[in-house]
């Protein structure tokens, strides 16, 4: 860690600086430029983080030289993590393809858009039964009846499945039913729910929150290896940005930013990103010619009737032609596609 | 809400909308211009919002009409609600002065604390027992015990307190201990724990999320409302920025925008909107003077003991002398400084 | 063009609303829903948007409903232009592969980095001889005598090269001396720099603004469009955004919305996009895979003693190693590389 | 400077950036923590900004400890600046209340509105006759036309008159005909208009750009007195953001934060910070509340036939009720509002 001083910092200021930082247990190493003095810290950043140096009185700044994760960082775990969902390897080469209908609506429904994704090549069925909407008057999801009818066309065509858990109280009973819990954008920092999936055995999707930094992302996940779950799969979807004609600003260079910062497989979510399916295929080719370990869209055989993100969907059809050009580019970036797998 | 076609729409595609509009109970009115064919489809909207009309062939845009919230919102509602904390009220020119530790720290400081704010004139108290901190590894708050201190120091200097609730699960620990509930930024779209708290008969303070829209942050007080409890105070705390001179961005315009629109009270908090002593003052007087119901801010006796937040406290002096001048602004406004009180 | 009036809206007001509009040339139709009537307007729009309709008592809101701009759309030109540069084809399946250093900074220099980048593959040599500083004391390019040094280093390994051009009255000298000019992000709305490179008859690079919408980027191409000139290449070269950790961010669906949008071709700049060489590849192939034009890219050999953007530079050999990965996607993604030809 | 190398860098790339350091006169101060070893470099750090230690192989960041500014710094030049434009001073306990419309129509009218805007205390009048404009189809002001109907508004009510000045070859006779010249927010980085005005001896008023830190803007103010010219007026008009409902985020805190940070007067322009007529009073107020040294604001007496912006202007009425607000506000800050004066 790094104090920077005011420039008209005092002798007698500096001086409580370096006491308190011996007071805590580090070494202080003191360094006047012509215009400013700086002091290192040292010893471990971790303990220093909690303590408000900043609120010293002289000190103009407080700069960290560490990442504040350890257990998601790729310092000290340089080999890709795969995180295992059902039988289908993700990261590590392995691609997670993750496809299904923003919610689940119907037990027939459910079923026979799983069999299109699988069909096309799917590896990874998703569906939501609990949705969290911004509007209480919106759909809010089968609950867990809608659980229920994942599992049902997951075992149907033998794919693991995935669905959003938004409510701590779940976890275990979406813990039963699915292979891969997901957190929403919208809880990536409902530190509560991510403690709660960070002590089930089961792989999670974890999604970027709309507004987060690449460094809050993973400390997200740092929260969820903390209680001892490491299969954590980081999922890029997009971010706020000032121009309405998208949905969000799909930040492709999170994607292998992230990668480099984490041993952790992070894939991308172009139907959230975009919010358009003319733009779908091209983000989902961009995610990963930029090397993203998977690919999440969203598919629904009746846009139209959809109760839930209807707009944003691929139909079968879409979907497949892009499969086929998913496929293309992975053989190019040296990936596999590994068959879906319960 | 208005449906805008592309400029190639056949008649087909026209004629289909205008069916589906009217299969679900509308009456859609046509209207081709030069080079666009708009049609508006005249009926409740709300329930047309979770139908995907966008999703249809031929269609280019949907744009909705009326907003999206019914129970706060200011139209049908023209006078401005006033919410009782404690003995205090907040809204319709009585401001909510809320003042106190980010964190509780121990029982001695937060009595000692809160006998400061109140001799300056603060009449709501508040201190963190649960805290949400972006590492897992940073000081999480004292819980239940920290509920205790806090109460302890409300009733001994007669101040109602309010304290953040992350978990629903808490919800009714927090009723029992504390007058208002706060939910944070992070957990604005928390819609789980938006609805545990819409079914306690505390008021709540409502902060606005990091990249919350105003329609979104007022859906997020709707949610609370459906569930029977509109005793709502939003806050104001900072938008999501680029430039990190500062932590946020204070918005001080979604304060008038938000009266607006709503009949609830708003509130600021330049505190967490700035994370900087140096700028809260100006900032705090600013959204006075916009014509905010109340201000927020964290005062710490030792801010460079503090385990949280210490480097945006201010100090009880400090807080003092701010308190003078907003007492002035808000003279001038036309408003009143209710004395504290359980 | 969509008038939306308040929910209070008088017959007076509404009555006042239909009489302007026709007062202007234009025919008006009501359609009074439950809540909230809207009147359409109906004839050419483009006239329309000056009129502050906006400002009428009565009127909520204003929508309109064509793009604003015509010469660049797409609609009615759905063919993609393709724009030459020297003899390079850029656009229509052809890709313009621009590489070299940040700033021109000697002759020697700029012939040795020109031949490695035309024989890693590059078709469109780059130099900055103007350069738009955030600092007056940073270095600001070598002017005139940079125009002649990057003239001598494209003719002598014969390539076209693009140049910024900063002030309108240097643009005569610039064009003299380059096959194509640019426009830098900070002057995407000089609209007087716009205009004037707008009466030129070369080939015009125009970067997008930090903060642009598409919307504002594809009105500035029609700004020199309007002068007459239409050979014009968009380039995304990322926006402005909350995480320091890029310097930009790479809004890579943009591309492909761009080119929705424009008959015009669309390259992408992941250098300025990112600021760190370790993520440029990355980008730069997901921008190939999103459909783009064409790529941009910053190189040097000897980084650590550049005189602008050194930390953000390639070196000839990562070029390289980028080109064949760039080669193989354009090649799957059907698109041709040019050779460089003056 | 600090420079802080990466985990894993040798020894040898921590011999060559010290090497590096003291070959370009600096001395090198080495500290190796537990974990990272940082490098401060000691000596003016202006002229090492221009080198690219951050491309040195094994270097992980360069942090900068001085602000990159001087001339404008309030470091080494503790007491606050007054501008004077025509008679009235600007800063220092002097208020710049500038009023007018978005842009000159006609003499008549521009003399109408000075009458009004002087009557209500305004004491500077603003009009522009070189509009920057988004599409090249909209009206883009009388030209120099405009500049003699806006001397003759101001002569006539005797008040001192600003207006844009957007083409570097425009300097002269915008400085002719009026006594301050404003650079636009599209302006900001110019840096060939800043120059420009630079060398001449009227003040300028700065906006701040639409995406720009308040570094950057105080780096466009340096580029001016670079030139000679300090007689500069920083003006906070709105930055950028996701939430359309209003047209920019009026960024109240960026006023004491730049008044901190500079000498220079810095004032708020909250009609193009909202864009909305109902917004306005409350923001103006703010910014007042803030600190501001002035405050911007469009008038105009028919909304509804202006031929700019019109959308956003107050009329004579609104803005003689908010003057009487602002005029309190200012009472209380302890300011004062000078009489206009050529």
């Amino acid at each position: 860690m790094i104090v920077i001083l005011k420039p008209g910092a005092t002798d007698e200021q500096i001086d409580h600086v370096i006491e308190r930082v011996e007071q805590l247990g580090y070494s202080a190493h003191l360094s006047r430029g012509s215009y400013r003095t700086i002091i290192g810290v040292i010893g471990d950043e971790e303990s220093l983080r909690s303590e408000p140096l900043q609120a010293l009185p002289g000190v103009a700044d407080v700069i960290p030289v560490l990442p504040p994760y350890k257990l998601v960082s790729r310092e000290g775990h340089a080999e890709s993590s795969v995180v295992q969902v059902g039988s289908v390897p993700v990261g590590g080469g392995s691609l997670g393809m993750i496809a299904g209908p923003c919610a689940v609506e119907s037990e027939e429904r459910m079923v026979r858009i799983a069999r299109r994704v699988r069909q096309a090549g799917a590896n990874i069925l998703r569906g939501g039964a609990f949705k969290p909407r911004t509007s209480p008057y919106s759909f809010q999801g089968l609950g867990k009846q809608g659980l229920e009818f994942l599992r049902t066309a997951g075992d149907e065509v033998g794919m693991p499945v995935v669905t959003e858990v938004t409510d701590p109280r779940l976890v275990e009973v979406v813990d039963e039913y699915s292979d891969m819990l997901q957190v929403g954008a919208r809880n990536m920092q409902n530190f509560v729910l991510l403690r709660e999936v960070g002590q089930t055995a089961k792989p999670v999707l974890l999604k970027r929150g709309m507004s987060a930094t690449v460094t809050e992302w993973l400390m997200s996940a740092e929260y969820i290896a903390s209680q001892g779950n490491s299969k954590i799969v980081l999922c890029e979807r997009g971010i706020r940005g000032f121009d309405s004609a998208t949905r969000n600003v799909f930040d492709v260079a999170a994607i292998p930013l992230a990668r480099q910062l984490t041993h952790l497989p992070v894939i991308a979510d172009p139907s959230h990103a975009t919010g358009r399916p003319d733009l779908i295929p091209a983000c989902a080719l961009a995610a990963l010619a930029a090397g993203a370990d998977g690919v999440h869209v969203e598919v629904h055989d009746m846009p139209e009737e959809a109760r839930s993100d209807g707009a944003q969907a691929l139909v079968p059809e879409q979907y497949e032609e892009l499969f086929g050009q998913m496929a293309r580019i992975a053989e190019l970036m040296g990936r596999e596609i590994p068959a879906a797998g319960v």
